[in-house]
């Protein structure tokens, strides 16, 4: 997979994140200064290390002794947080690589992010921590929080709100105000978040270090993620494996569209992809999920804590009030979230019990629980162990605020639920904060919106899924020998053809008697395109003839391609007229390559023409991938009926698209940069057959 | 439209919602039963009018004066409040209209909900109350509230967890506990909702009578409704166009999908419809905002509270993170919200304040206006004056919360705010529920999650387009004359051209000589298919033939098709052949009537073949409408580009298809009830014509 590196290389950010000591350069005895805050947090979270304020003007430091400079300091500190500007940053980093310590961060700013100057500066920054073997995070950074050690290198005011709470899901963010807003929302909302690293101009340590650092860690269970751009590949798809392994949930908020692939791009594929496209392709292939606003991803990291991902999730809803179910059946149904009914036996039982329930699933016992709260318990149990589903749902609106019910939907929920914890047991009530609070310590997502509880419980199947799935498996790559320049078609085919992508049977001929030969000797109808390795794009200078009936058609079709070509492109190199069998019938379809500066060859299927121009009905998949992985690439396209025998049709034959698209992959793979891209449109799915019916294959120059 | 009505009629409902006296027919000392509660919840918040209590065994109720019966009463109530069952239930109706009282609410169920029998006395209940001339709510309803007055017919707990708060928020829904529970809903949320009405049976009041009455009412701007299902049309649509001329915004959760066009439905266009997507062009028609949660339902309503709904809303940002902006400029582009960029002359002043800060839009401000908190006036100040933006989000995050910079911020927007009231002004901050209130009341909309602000904000434009929409254009309808069964193909074209549907050029041929002759009039190739009044779908049975190039060819494929139709269909009536012109090149469109059991005939148009059978890419609208509002259909069709030009194609000619479409709604609303279905399909779009080349026109039996 080209992305497998020694995972324990993450725990070189332990000194960072988890360190025995800190020493603070520029530390300051004022609390709201950007060297004072982080050891007035970190001593009023009692911090489990000793902090080493250094300040060549003062003896003590927020009544710590203080040091004149890091040589004088008594012990070699972990880490080292730079809050000092200008010359002194340089020395103070020597020096405390001098001294033996493996971590440095930096809150300051004027780098990379400033200016060609400031660029330079942070290599020579770089510089000196490899060369001491220090990992460094930053520069223009906010810092970070590990909570359950007390450790707060961080300038952020966000802990005037309340420090972070317990918890399991650990905040990796590239932008410091991002991370501490979320963090600040997941608190206010009782979610624990032990914890939070930023990464700001990530001149060394990127959102990959971090993501791999927490798929290895103990104190995180959930990865909640927030990135603008990835900046490097090995590390942070190493990260993405690391955490599938260890089943621990990304959630990522992905946002910003860059403008690669816009106009400047020469690729078809490429515009159609921008990098936007890539990187879903890719968090989706490691099973990360891509959140859409920030109340989805901590809806969905919340749900992630409880650790149950079923690869079959299925949704069991009891309801008070009919309506409610209506409405979660509707938001399930958009989501395609499974809801069975219950089996008929049961639902006899449940009516035995309420007259006028509704027991199919949602099943509601109506307002009658009010009277008879043991019936909470009957009616969950029977959606355990009758219903079968993996996910249980309770609305119970404000009833479940009431301080008279409160505890009896408790004590009937939590019988049931300490029988069958391998469920995720989800309640949507209107409660008070601290009512809220003791369901939660119970064990049990609360969510007031019921319609948020669906859409986070049917998340954990996608994790399920993605924990379940076999590795990819290894694909061999040919051996690819490429021309230094961008082929002619006929070329490109060959190319392909012999990487395992089939082409539509064709013959270059140089003269008019071998094309009407050649025609004759596959049967009518032919194409007839212009045969040229400086024209790529046929079809706008009018270089292609369909339907070509006979030998007259093809001796007249011949000299107007030429008399075109020479019009058109008078300074291309003519190599004569590909006369190709012309293919009646099938679906047509179009692979592409497209090559992304960060994540490699990345390919593209989509259904033909209209399909791609007008729906943008794609899927993308980093190169090289399997059959299997390929046909599900083809699977996922909304138009996939069309193959599977829609309307009539016959069916694709979708091993043989498989195949060839798997086989496009590894060429492209084994291919390395020289390939900066490759358009199939047409590729004829035939009922027998996948074939290439024009080809362009871009070399970069 | 057929939707016009006295608008005045929705006042009837006065009586209900906003009487001056309320008897309680019986009434209960106990303060937690059916007959109690709303009496104590009036006392407790006290109700503008008198409460007659009707109990036959007591002498006062809650302290409250009690009568014997309705009879003893000392005034005619406006309304009755029937908390009885059985047998009484129908004597006190019948003493109420007797006395003169204007309105019946019932809480009693074991009505039409139940069985048939309930059904039989719900109809005589609602015939008393007609006899009188008194609107009923219910039977088997939750009553509703009126705060305004402290007003509460209602038996609900949701009070329990407060009071309504003060504010424009109108409820309307068929659900009880669902419109308790999402008033309880925006209560936690500070949003005031001073009317709640619940339907139950809707034996008499529909949810139309509510939304009319709230499209009238002065304690209401702002419509949140939740229905199950429509049961009628003239008061919901005389409703919706209410609410619309009023500027009075619904929002609507409407949530249920039936079976209607399921298995049963024999007409392809029914079976596309359900009543789901027609439910959804009627929303959209009338500018019904169709809410997808009842956190979405919620967060637009709130804004919709602001009374500013633009036209041509544009999206300003202010921010103190970068990576929010850029967070919120995806959702703003997910939504095709506008960001048009600041001025130039204005970013390069903004530069001139802060060097560093990002002035484009969204205007990243950084964290240096914490240390110069002026600055925030003066960078909002530009947003509007300079960028014009329609709406203003100021991203403040944890700043915002504040203690020390909430004045601040306060106090600067609230400045640019004061001289700008015409703006959507909106804050994502994270800040203690008082302070959020603080925000709230200077006019602020609050929204911690940026993105649901975005969407909240962006649905503004939404109703401002839908009020600032000109009236539907009356559209004459033609003289329909149907026949009394399903007509065969040609016969069904016949009158669809008729009424301005116009068809491919073709022939009925009961002979293959008359065949012949005619495909060599119109010119070869041509198509040839079976006629007959009892073959609907002829291409099942081979009953189509294409691309037939010779008079020999139509020989043959004459005597095809007749042998074909015996086999399939020996029962069939066998008129003959219809030869037709082959239409070649264009775009195949399908149109379509579904005739609703509540909304009358809706039409459908779609892209034809793949687009409507896999994609679903279809429109519908209301019958009958002008061609501009055709135009407007097909324009949103997703393939749309297909029709306009998209990869080389000549544009359709879509006067042609929008008159042609808009003939076919007014010859459905002029069909009426015995016109069962309409099923156009292919129809081809030309450059400069539209056709139907196939039409299948069912019959009521």
């Amino acid at each position: 997979m080209g992305n497998v590196m020694n995972t324990n290389a993450f725990a070189s950010l332990d000194p960072l994140v988890r360190p025995r000591s800190i020493a603070i350069v520029g530390a300051s005895d004022d609390a709201t200064r950007i060297g004072g805050r982080p050891i007035a947090y970190m001593k009023s979270q009692n911090f489990q290390g000793t902090i080493l304020p250094v300040n060549p003007k003062r003896d003590t430091i927020q009544g710590l002794k203080a040091y004149t400079d890091v040589d004088a300091l008594p012990e070699t500190p972990d880490v080292g947080l730079i809050a000092v500007a200008g010359d002194a940053v340089l020395s103070s980093v020597e020096a405390l690589g001098r001294k033996g310590t493996k971590g440095v961060i930096m809150f300051t700013a004027g780098y990379a992010e400033m200016d060609e100057d400031g660029a330079r500066r942070q290599e020579e920054l770089v510089a000196v921590t490899r060369k001491y073997g220090m990992r460094l995070l930053g520069p223009n950074c906010l810092g970070l929080f590990n909570a359950d050690i007390g450790f707060y290198p961080i300038f952020s005011s966000a802990f005037d709100g309340g420090w972070p709470l317990k918890g399991r899901i650990g905040i990796a963010s590239q932008s410091g105000a991002y991370g501490t807003h979320v963090f600040s929302v997941a608190r206010n909302r009782g979610l624990g978040t032990p914890v939070c690293v930023t990464t700001g101009n990530e001149a060394d340590v990127a959102l990959g270090d971090v993501l791999g650092w927490m798929a290895q860690a103990p104190e995180v269970d959930v990865i909640l993620a927030y990135a603008e751009g990835i900046r490097e590949r090995e590390k942070f798809l190493a990260a993405l494996e690391l955490a599938r392994a260890n089943r621990k949930p990304i959630v990522m908020m992905k946002v910003g569209r860059s403008e690669l692939g816009g106009e400047a791009a020469k690729s078809h594929t490429a515009s159609i992809a921008g990098d936007d496209a890539v990187t879903d392709a890719v968090l989706r292939e490691f099973g990360v999920l891509r959140a859409t606003s920030t109340e989805h991803a901590l809806d969905v990291a919340y749900a992630a804590t409880r650790r149950v991902y079923p690869v079959q999730n299925t949704l069991g809803v009891l309801t008070v009030s009919g309506g409610a179910g209506v409405l979660i059946s509707d938001a399930a149904e958009a989501l395609g979230f499974a809801m069975p009914p219950m089996p008929e036996e049961a639902q006899k039982v449940l009516k035995g019990h309420i007259s006028f329930c509704a027991p199919r699933n949602p099943v509601d016992c109506t307002a009658q629980v009010v009277n008879q709260p043991a019936l909470i318990g009957t009616f969950a149990e029977s959606l355990v162990v009758n219903g079968g589903y993996s996910s249980i749902l309770g609305f119970f609106t404000q009833t479940g605020g009431s301080r008279m019910m409160a505890p009896h939907i408790r004590a009937e929920m939590n019988k049931v639920k300490a029988q069958h914890p391998d469920r995720l047991w989800c309640l949507s009530v209107i409660a008070p904060p601290e009512m809220v609070r003791e369901y939660q310590d119970d064990g049990f997502l609360v969510f007031e919106d019921p319609t948020r509880a669906v859409v986070a419980l049917h998340a954990m199947e996608y994790f399920g899924k993605a924990f379940a799935a076999r590795p990819c498996s290894a694909v061999a790559l040919p051996k690819v020998e490429l021309p230094d320049s961008t082929p002619s078609e006929a070329e490109a085919k060959r190319i392909l053809a012999q990487a395992g992508v089939p082409a539509v049977p064709e013959y270059a001929c140089a003269e008019v008697h071998v094309a009407v030969d050649a025609a004759e000797a596959m049967g009518y109808p032919v194409v007839l395109k212009i045969l040229s390795p400086d024209i790529l794009h046929k079809s706008e200078i009018g270089g292609v003839l369909l339907n070509v009936e006979d030998a007259h058609g093809v001796r007249e079709g011949f000299e107007l391609l030429l008399k075109r070509a020479k019009e058109h492109a008078p300074n291309a190199r003519i190599e004569g007229v590909l006369v190709a069998k012309q293919i009646k019938g099938g679906t047509e379809m179009a692979f592409g390559i497209v090559n992304d500066p960060v994540f490699g060859p990345v390919a593209m299927v989509g259904l033909g023409g209209i399909f791609i121009e007008v729906l943008k009905d794609v899927a993308f998949r980093r190169c090289p991938f399997s059959p299997a992985e390929a046909e599900e690439m083809i699977r996922s396209l909304k138009g996939f009926a069309l193959l599977d025998g829609a309307r009539g049709r016959p069916k694709a034959d979708l091993k043989a698209l498989s195949t060839a698209l798997s086989n496009l992959s590894a060429f492209a793979a084994a291919a390395g940069p020289k390939l900066a891209s490759v358009d199939i449109n047409p590729v004829f799915a035939l009922p027998d057959a996948a074939y290439a019916a024009d080809a362009v294959l871009e070399i970069t120059p």
